[in-house]
Formats: structure tokens, sequence, C-alpha cells
């Protein structure tokens, strides 16, 4: 079933005339799925239930063949009429309501029960949600439809994804190569006559993507030992790294789509070995990534697979949100999360009873055991993309998983 | 008068107890402007119509010391009683009123007229509202009010924009030393052994920015000859450069605030110099700037500004959307804009009569005019980053206007 009649089913099951989506650039979450690789700024989508095909409306007249390059029906500026509309000064919130309505007329829609989408700014949306309420319209949250149609990704789509997860590996790999090129001086690590730092690693790693086109919109993780030990820290700029801690390295880097991929480094010194604790966790961390690889297949709920890794993590003596649900030491988080159009999307891994919290062919999601002890100061992930493609999975992630840098060289 | 002195006013003048902002980052335009350099996700702020203090809801119980950082009262996680409507499984519109109802009355504020401003997921804002209308609650756009009282930048956004400005400076002489030390063969530019393309310079952009931690989320332009002729194109991954084209190169990087800045190379050739409509266009460009440059100051209306640059290039011949608002020959676009949280914010160089529309101390916005020619096939722009402090006006972009890349080196 493609996307368009997918969400037709979601609006008939809501009772609903359309899809109306709301967007300040056809690069949002909600518009990209159905524009491709368009480039544009304000815009909205009209889907109706009806059999048929999609619209969109566009408000700048020089971007009509970024327009075209959709495929979709389009509604023009000037149809639009805006330029009266800029000319009378009106409020924000009656423009909107206007090219809402217009829009929503020139699909064929009237006045009825429409499903409401996309992002906006917070006061606009309400007045002109409440005007056109006032004229016989009326609204059901729409986002969850678009969030349910876009689970499952196109070959399109997922080669973006194997993009951006080409260019995260290039740049864990170029932070591996810098780390295993590093000194050891009283503990601390040095490299080109220099402490190395957090700041280093996190330059070096955007260079490394930026020379692929990607950008870091939501940043990246770069966190050392008792910063890593916490799952939500990000890492100290100036913090100098040292011989024999963890290294958590998470980068999240997005192209036309996102990407996302863990691993955590310790570069070892004769005086300064990672300690037993830090190995052993990343022993285990690995098993697990490794039997969650063998157990994410189609079919299958990502709430049963989090409740087998929290067992495996048990049975071996360490604590989990399972077992006690306020801990923060051991595994603390999920196993895993949707990637694409945004960070995090569909499938879910959390105790969910409908379809978003199960793996499916097309999906593409990340496996992200982890392992963590703030008293210890030591933080472990290892964390993999995959694709349950046609011809079964695949690991979008081609990196070692190996702690020490040097053997990444 | 501070921001919320002077958002106090805003709504004493529409006649609201509070303003609203929503956020699901603190990073948001609506938000950053009273968090500081926190970043949390999802929240929301409240400022009571009454003295005394804002208040900010954080949804996240890990994030409380960067809450605290912001310096704002706060309303915590277990206030809000979260868990609980997690554990209920509520609809997201009625969990997002409980925490705009909540909020709203932990900061004193009872049901009554409340600016909303912010950003957030169509659907759920206006279920949100609409709720909560019925409860005694009404709204009034809100997002001019804080548009407005961002207008003028404390010392450390201004220290925020100079990084950021520095920062596209750097990845702009990194472009001219890549141009000049191009080799001409048969007009088109090779570097290193490869034919030099827009793809090249454009990663060599990037990664100059992300060696100072700077991304690129709206992009940038790297637009030569009849791409540059349309000030709306990006310019194309594989073209090829050519000696003797005009070469426009707008960057417009995020660090923790924006900057932006705009140079016009060309790489001359015995066989193929500079046009001369092109040299003349480069230099009646820059005469223009440095005429905006001693004319912007505290109290000049912006649209004033954008006719006497129009009067400029009509005197020497050029058409200007004043002399013909359909050209696409001449000088085709506004003379600048104000950049801060977002790209494009106040002042604005429209034709506008408020306060938005006037130059003040405190602000921050570029200078730029351009030349284009889509049938001549050049496009020519400088575009300088200005603050107007409390010593004199300051040029954030120290950077060389010339032509040819050579005399950059």
């Amino acid at each position: 079933m493609d996307r368009l009649a997918e969400l037709r089913a979601g609006l008939d099951e809501r009772g609903c005339e359309a899809l109306l989506v709301l967007a300040r650039s056809s690069q949002e979450t909600d518009l990209a799925p159905f524009a491709g690789k368009a480039r544009l700024g304000d815009c909205q989508l009209v889907v109706p239930r009806e059999e048929g095909p999609a619209f969109l409306a566009y408000l700048t007249p020089m971007e009509r063949e970024e327009a075209a390059a959709t495929g979709l029906c389009l509604i023009t500026p000037e149809h639009l009429d805006l330029i009266r509309w800029q000319d009378l000064a009106a409020e924000p919130g009656e423009v909107m309501a206007w090219i809402m309505e217009r829009s929503l007329k020139a699909a064929g829609v009237s006045p009825g029960r429409v499903a409401l989408a996309g992002y906006g700014q917070a006061g606009i949306i309400q007045a002109a949600s409440a005007a056109l309420s006032r004229k016989g319209w009326s609204w059901v949250p729409g986002n969850s439809l678009v969030l349910a149609v876009r689970k499952r990704k196109t070959a399109a789509e997922v080669s973006a994804i194997r993009a951006a997860a080409d260019g995260a590996a290039d740049a864990m790999r170029r932070v591996a190569a810098r780390l295993a090129a590093a000194m050891v001086r009283d503990g601390e690590l040095w490299l080109e006559g220099e402490r190395l730092t957090v700041a280093r690693l996190r330059s070096e790693a955007g260079q490394a993507l930026a020379a692929r086109g990607l950008e870091q919109p939501k940043g990246n993780i770069l966190a050392p030992a008792e910063e890593g030990g916490v799952p939500h820290s990000s890492g100290t700029q100036d913090r100098v790294l040292r011989a024999g801690e963890s290294i958590v390295v998470d980068l999240f880097p997005r192209g036309a789509m996102f990407a996302d991929c863990t691993r955590t480094f310790c570069l070892p010194h004769p005086d300064q070995p990672p300690s037993p604790a830090l190995r052993r966790a990343h022993d285990l961390v690995l098993a697990v990534l490794e039997h969650a690889h063998l157990r994410a297949r189609p079919g299958v709920r990502g709430w049963d697979l989090q409740e087998e890794v929290c067992a495996l993590f048990e049975s071996n003596g360490y604590p989990t949100l399972s077992s006690d649900p306020a801990t923060t030491r051991g595994y603390v988080h999920g196993l895993g999360h949707g990637v694409g159009f945004d960070l995090h999307e569909q499938p879910v891994f959390r105790k969910m009873t409908g379809a978003e919290g199960v793996l499916r062919e097309g999906d593409v999601f990340t496996l992200e055991p982890g392992l963590y002890d703030p008293a210890e100061g030591y933080g472990v992930r290892l964390e993999d993309l995959v694709h349950l493609g046609q011809e079964g999975p695949e690991n979008l992630t081609s990196l070692p998983y190996e702690m020490d840098p040097r053997g990444w060289v």
C-alpha cells in the first residue's frame, strides 16, 4: 500500500474529509515524505480522502520549478491571491486562515472535518484554526497520521539514509584515527603538541561530516568517563581526554535524511588500562547488540526486544529500568528508535499496543544497548542503524566495534 | 528597557494577562531570547503581565540543571504531574492543554486573555488551545510580540553573532584561497587535477565552518554566472566553474546565533576576462554598499535606505523593483534584514510604519545591495553584517570586497 493510500485509510478511520499539512519548509518532517527532494519555503499539502492527486500550495512565485518537481498537483501563489493579501497588511492569522481554506477548496474539499498536521507558529495556528472553526471547518490532530505513514521508507529514502550513515561512519573513523594517534603523558592524551580535548574531536567529526555535505542540527555526543556515565550528557568542550577512560561517541547527522550511530572508545596505556568493569561492560553490550541484530525481524514488537535485552543484562548482574525504574546504573534507556525524516520516529521500542511498535519491512531503526555507571565513571553504548529490506536485514553502520581505536586504523 | 519590561508593555497594550511560549527546544527562536545558552528539549515559558519573575516549565527530569542555568523561575516535571499523564496514555492535545494550563496557573495567571507564541505541531496546538478556550482561556497571536523584543541584542548575543560572523569570514577566505589556487584550462577552473565544481567549494566552506563549530541549517549559496543571475538560486552541485564568470558566495551559518555575509568572485584569465558589464556592476554595488554603511544609523528607517539605494542604481541606468516591480534585471531585492536568533528577523527594510522598520542601537542587520542580469549571465551581491553599538556602527564582516580571489591571498 502506498503512502497516500495508507493516509486515506487513516482519514477514513477518523471520519476526516482531508489531511492538511502546514509547513515553513518542504524539508520539515511532516511534509518531506510527500515532497521528495524539492526545496520550498512556506507551503501546505492537502490530501483529500477521495481517490485522486494530492495538492501542494506554495507561496513564493520564484519557487514554481521546485514545486513542479514534487509531482504534486499545484496550487499557485496567484491562485491564492497572495499579493492582494499582502497589500491589505492583514494579520498573519487571517492570511494563514485564507491560505488554509483556499487550499482545501482548491483540492475539492468542502467545509467539514479535517486532520491537521505539520508545524508552525503557535499563535497563528490557533488564530487561523479558530477562525475557520467559525466557518464550518472542524479539526482533528493529524501529526500522528503522518508519523505512521512515514514509518516505512521508500528506496530513495533508504539511499539518503545510507548516504548519511556512510558519512557518520567516515566521521567515526576520523575520531578513531585521532585517538589512535594520541600520545599519553601523565595519563592525559596529547595530539600535535596539545592536550586532546572533547572540542578537538568534535571539530574533527564535524569537518568529516561537512565534507560529505552533512549537518548536525541536533548536535552530537562526545562524552568521556563520568560524563558518558550519564546517557543525557553531550560532553564538555574543554574536557581533556585520558588514557583508560571510556569515550562515548554518538553521531546523528542529517543530509536529506538522518542517520545515527554510536561507538565507545578507550585508549589504553600500560599505566592506565581500561578497568575490568569497563571491559566487561563493553563485552556484554556487544553481545547484547549481536543478539538484538539476530532478533530484529519483521513482525517482532520493539517492546518485546527491549524486555529480552533487559533480561540479558539482569541475568549478568546489571540493574535495568525493568527491574528498577529509578536506576541510573546499568541499562537505563530504550533499545532503539526509528530514524529517517526525524532523528526519532517510528518504529518505537516503548510499550505500545499499535502498529507503531512493530518492526516491518521497509523500517529503518537503531539498535543501541548500553551500560552506565556514574559512580564508577564509565559509559558504554554501541549503536547500529538497521534497514529491514526485501532481501533481509541490512546493517547500515559498517564500522568495527573495538574499544581500542588503534585496532581501527 | 529590558526584554521582560518591553514584553510586559506589549501585553498591556494587547490587554493580555500573560505571554505563553511553546517550544520543542530552548534553542527555538521565540524561547532562546529568554533561556540564554541553556539547552533543553520540550519546554514552555510564561511571562505574567504583573511585575515579577518569568517562569520556565520543563518536561524532562534529567534537564533540571540546564533549566536552573536559565535563571528563570522553574516549573518542574513533578509539579506538572507528567508521569500520571504518561500513564493515562492521553491524547497529545490533552497533555499539551494540561501543561499549558498548569504552567499558567503555577505562574499565578488565572483564566483570561493570553498571548500565544512559539512553535509546535499544528494539530496539537489546535486541539490544546481549543480545549482551553472552553475553560475560559482566550488567545491572541503572540509571535510578533517576541519578534519585536528580540530585535535589540544583548552584549552576549552580539558576541555569539560575532563568533558566527568570524567563522563565516574564515570560510569565505578558504573559498577565495581555493579559487585563487585554481588553474584555467579551456576556460574551466581546475584544482588538484580535477575540474573545480560548486560541490567542492561548498564542501570547503562547510568544513571551515564545522571547524568553528558552526552549522548551516538553512544551507548556503554558491551560484556561478547564470545561476547567480537569479538571487534565489543556490547553485548546482556538479556545475564546473569557469574563468571570467561571476560567482556569488552567500554564507549564513549558525552557532548559538546566525551570521550572514556575501562576496562575489571572478577569477580572470587573459582569454576570459570579466565582462565590462560585470566589472561595472561590481564597482557600483560596492559604492552603494559603502553609501549604505554611511547611512545606516540609529533612527533611520530601513525603507528609506532601500529607496535611496534604488535611486542610486536607477541614476546609473539599472532598473529596480521601485521603477519596475516585475523586473528580474538590475536591483531586485531588499537592502537588508535583521539577523540573530533567526536568519531573517527585525529590523526589516520593507515598507513598514512601525518600530520594526526603524534601525536602533543594539540592532544587528545585513546590508546587501546587488545587481543581476539573467540574460547577460551574471550576478553580483556584496553583503556585510552590521551592529549598531553604543560606540557607533561596527562592521562584523572583516573581509576584502575584491572580485579577484588572488587579491585575497
